[in-house]
């Protein structure tokens, strides 16, 4: 085995115990079972039920935003949140080439083109200043919208990332979207917990959204929300996930066409239980953080990604950043890792080199590219540490 | 209040007893709890896990499908077995006008549009005899498919729904999409537990679809299933569903704009808790349809719908149909059962009554018009006979 793939197993070793041990298991210790048996008692497992009010009215109090519309999963957030920010057909949307593929597909279910931008190394999300490089030469003002002049497609909306859980800069992202026009919608799958300036993720943008897949640092099995401050986006987000049906005692008479999008009771009353155990998670992972420091600290190849200035991290993933003269030795980790029952991930191929996207508009991309080749996500559950 | 108000509500509580009853509520009187718990405690609450596999193979050897790929509701399942029906932007589907807004929605989705036909009153589904009159006049063929010579727009796929869970006529709607080289795809949402000359409903077509909403005969909350005795299309509904991510050890490559379309394995244990009792539910509803019959009995002026001949209907929902003189009626009968705790709902609108629908190519739709100011659902809940 090379020096670092086994100095790696040795660190992982020292933080978390000898494994084997998955990626990112929910732990359900609080009042799970209680809800969900008493949300089949109550026989609302379906669209409508007190969770899923609750759920809403807990989510908007734990993150600040006005309103919370729960939703099936976070993707149908994300496609449900670029229709209101008026994305459509043959518009243009710009997102980070270093996120989940499901960023480019809820671009791709409006009809609309993703427009891939670089990352910054200190968030991991969208380079604001380098974004603003990339739109002095690309974009040119038409009417009150900007255009891609080399594709002429407008540009329609900024969908920054939180890439891990790690807060994107906000404030080059917001002023940069006022400049071209641009609403922010932001992708806040991972970051539920994690805060810009004493504000929490989600909530800086038109319309930001959730995911609580099993993944994520609460689940509701499948699950996701959209966040927004405007009473009038939500009404209408809420109306266009629940098939656009109008407010009537019997008849069946929907304005739009709507989407079956609606969060069911049952995984909404899993998702209160897991929202109450927030606190605790976060304190869990932020001990991890620490705990791998230290046991990475003996190895200059690698650093761990700590939560940028300003910001608190909800350290979702924990993630090792490997120089870039180890970047070679990513796969020889991997391998190694996995191998030995700790398991760990590299990021997501960058979404320029995926088949369906591999055509689509994009910004140079260097320090994406070095990042995706460096990046290494390790054992990151709420309960190691 | 009128005298057909006040009978029905008489042949209502001679039925059912004096309420007050929903149109159709779960029942969980089996392994729910059970299964739930056990599914939590695994921890795998999210896109993988036994239940998901289970709910899976149960509802293949529950239809006779070759296979069953469980998804997030049915409209998502019909929304996916249009684009394995190769359905694309710009094609026509035929549907029926009486439906459910999702049959329309997910022909939308597709970037197609919905293209309405007529209604038998013998079945409440799709008139293939009035569907083949109407395609005679309308529909020219262009190399190996049928255009609509009006929109000039190519005839892709043929929809038909089982309407309340009574099989519509496949055997004549086989033919005719044979004629006419449409695939066939059967919104079967309704009708699991129903089938046409000993063949369960929604595995006649290349592909069938299924709802396990909360108001269905079974319910996952939230769920639905893709049915198709094709291996190929099977595997291709599973990788579409499950955002188009090859298999690999740990590399994230998607090799499509896929769907986060998967049932959480939550509700797919709760979905193997009520197939279990599907038997049980079928029984309770034939009773309950029995009861119907004899308490309406003495009034002329309706009809309760029954199975078509040949078929078995699984009954789900109870049908009053008002005789013409007296469609009339039906408001004042919707009215007075809803305010006296009876819980009646009219069938939905027309496709071509609802905005988003207005302008789409249809059929002369005479039967279709006819039935919806006619037909009254009844309560219809297992476990009220």
């Amino acid at each position: 085995m090379i020096p670092l793939a086994e100095a790696s197993i040795a660190a992982l070793r020292q933080a978390i115990g000898p494994g084997p041990v998955k990626l990112h298991e929910p732990r359900f210790t609080g009042n799970e079972s209680r809800y969900v048996q008493d949300c089949i008692a109550s026989t609302f497992v379906s669209s409508v039920g007190q969770y899923v009010d609750r759920f809403e009215a807990d989510l908007a109090a734990c993150t600040g935003a006005r309103h919370a519309v729960a939703v099936v999963n976070g993707t149908a957030a994300l496609h449900v949140a670029l229709l209101l920010a008026e994305v459509q057909p043959d518009d243009e949307v710009i997102v980070p080439a270093l996120t989940f593929v499901a960023t480019a597909n809820a671009v791709r279910y409006c009809g609309a083109t993703p427009h891939f931008a670089d990352s910054a190394t200190n968030t991991l999300g969208l380079d604001p200043q380098a974004l603003r490089d990339w739109l002095r030469d690309c974009a040119t003002p038409q009417g009150r919208h900007w255009i891609n002049r080399h594709t002429e497609l407008p540009l329609r909306a900024l969908v920054p990332m939180h890439t891990f859980g790690h807060p994107c800069d906000l404030d080059g992202l917001l002023a940069l979207a006022e400049d071209y026009n641009l609403p922010l919608v932001e992708d806040a799958a991972e970051s539920l917990g994690s805060f810009s300036q004493g504000r929490h993720t989600g909530t800086f943008g038109r319309l930001g959204v959730r995911s609580f897949n099993g993944n994520k640092i609460i689940t509701t099995g499948g699950g996701g929300a959209i966040l927004t401050d405007d009473p009038d986006l939500a009404r209408r987000a809420k109306h266009m996930t629940t098939t656009a049906k109008l407010p009537h005692p019997w008849a069946y008479v929907h304005d739009q066409t709507g989407f079956n999008y609606r969060l069911p009771n049952l995984n909404a009353a899993l998702g209160c239980a897991q929202l109450e155990q927030l606190p605790d998670f976060l304190a869990s992972k932020r001990r991890l953080y620490t705990r791998y420091q230290a046991a990475f600290a003996g190895l200059e190849q690698v650093r761990l990604m700590g939560e940028p200035p300003g910001c608190v991290s909800n350290y979702w993933l924990q993630t090792l950043i490997l120089a870039e003269d180890s970047a070679d030795q990513r796969d020889a980790i991997l391998a190694a890792t996995n191998e030995g029952g700790l398991m760990t991930r590299p990021a997501w191929t960058l979404m320029h080199r995926l088949e369906p996207y591999r055509d689509c508009p994009r910004a140079p991309l260097p320090v994406a590219e070095s990042l995706v080749r460096r990046l290494i996500n390790l054992p990151s559950s709420a309960g190691l540490a």
